[in-house]
């Protein structure tokens, strides 16, 4: 069975008002509009933490992430906060849909939510990439954010990953703690709490936070089209991030994506970097996206399907 | 205007029948069947060759090729044809698509293409390439063919032509006769009938015959998704026709299809060569599937969308 693992995404940051007080009701109903639903709930005193049947949202006081992947209509659950929220405290939006890979399962293309989106919010979009490549697809509100610099998010995507890796992860009777394990989380998610979900008969979310700061890995295992997503917006360097998922998964490619980069970013050994886009978003962000490759002289054969 | 450049294709080989007698009243309705219809026909001695209003049909006495863009359905008119012949009759047939860019305006998958061409025929089908990246989807029957060596057809797939290419073709007031200077036919086509067309706002077809030989070109040139390809049996080095293309078209990547390679490929100057798979039909012909693009260690700019 196919599943799109690429995931849409948006973010909402906003002034005079908190949106944890909207409480679990209202996000569970927010989330039931992109046809996906709460599955845990991991709170600390900064953020609320929704592991989700597709992907993840997280609720600071001033702030809102949601991803979801598959067939989710992200947008309506955006469009359905924006009608609760008074729209001049509004401080910025980014909406960003990954490039899908079976575009044909989605209900709305990137171009048909901004059209929506248009109708409530002023904002543009830019085209990381080209529509023949790896590319990200983002929208931004237009008004300028303040004090952006330190505020850092990193995603690294990684498709089609080893035989190894992709045969562990879709080992039947796998729990978390195995999970866990493979992925080496007690080293970079010391001191995060973390709330995971194994799926049947594949994947894997996990949700962690650790004070203002989150994590999010999400798993589509199967062998014909698998793909892994980390993002977090810890403290860390983006480099090293990037060579411990290379070192598990070793991915056919990785797509790197950045917003507020302030280091280079080191290739894992084996790997080229085939691009590499820059550009500002009206709202502030810096972006970055790189789309890396595992360089392979060998002639492959083809796959039966 | 988003417009699907990436094709469609199948070839069916036939015994004891001639295909070119079924007339161009049967083909006319064979295209339709796609949503496709016949703009011009040239013929010779050995061929009848059909330029449509999404690509080209070509009819031998033993052979058929048709191939089809944007959003045709060109398994109906495989289907179609199928209905009309002896089955017994029917020595092999391949059925290929590419990976399409805007899957979401496609009415039906490759796969469920296969679903119901095995309802009619027995075959299998092979990806060449993951489905994270470029590739190429082929059905084929599982009937061996015999000498098939000689039976050599190339496809050179070229993304993201330079500015320069994509400005010129998408001038207005553009001829015919001015493309084919742009494209230097005199020298490649030396000796071939042409039929061609330039469709309004962008776009031109080309079909070509020389005695058994063909040669198509077909040109998507908006610069916000540019492809071209070209096609051909004609005996030729495949190094030359993809540094011929490259010389005038300057591609971000080039895929080339082979079947029945029998030289190496050398890349043009500037290019990485990204993959290369090899693999056998079950009905003989030796498929290669290369990608290439061209380094650029630049930082590019994101496009504004």
């Amino acid at each position: 069975m196919i599943f799109e693992g690429s995931e849409k995404k948006f973010e909402l940051i906003i002034s005079s008002f908190n949106l944890r007080e909207l409480g679990e009701e209202f996000y569970s109903e927010l989330v039931s509009k992109a046809n996906a639903s709460i599955l845990q709930t991991l709170s600390n005193d900064q953020c609320d933490a929704y592991l989700l049947s597709e992907s993840s949202l997280f609720v600071w006081e001033d702030r809102l992430l949601m991803i979801t992947c598959g067939q989710t209509t992200l947008k309506n659950s955006l469009l359905f906060l924006l009608n609760k929220l008074e729209k001049e405290k509004v401080e910025s939006i980014i909406f960003q849909r990954k490039n899908e890979h079976f575009s044909e399962m989605q209900e709305s293309t990137f171009y048909q939510d901004v059209e929506s989106l248009k109708e409530e919010i002023e904002g543009s979009s830019l085209r990381f990439g080209t529509d023949h490549e790896h590319h990200n697809l983002i929208f931004s509100t237009n008004k300028k954010l303040t004090n952006t610099a330190e505020d850092r998010t990193y995603e690294v995507l990684s498709y089609d990953i080893s035989k190894e890796a992709s045969d562990f992860l879709t080992m039947s009777h796998l729990t978390s703690s195995k999970i866990r394990d493979f992925l080496k989380l007690d080293e970079v998610l010391e001191g995060f709490e973390i709330s995971d979900f194994v799926f049947e008969p594949f994947g894997y979310s996990l949700n962690a936070i650790r004070e203002s700061e989150y994590c999010t890995i999400h798993i589509t295992p199967q062998s014909t089209h698998s793909y892994v997503s980390f993002e977090t917006n810890m403290d860390c360097d983006i480099s090293k991030i990037t060579h411990y998922l290379q070192d598990i998964l070793n991915p056919e490619s990785i797509d790197v994506v950045c917003f507020n980069l302030n280091d280079n970013l080191d290739l894992p050994s084996g790997y080229v970097q085939r691009s590499h886009y820059n550009g500002s978003l009206n709202c502030g962000y810096l972006v970055d996206f790189f789309h890396l490759y595992r360089e392979n002289k060998e002639i492959l054969k083809p796959l039966k399907v």
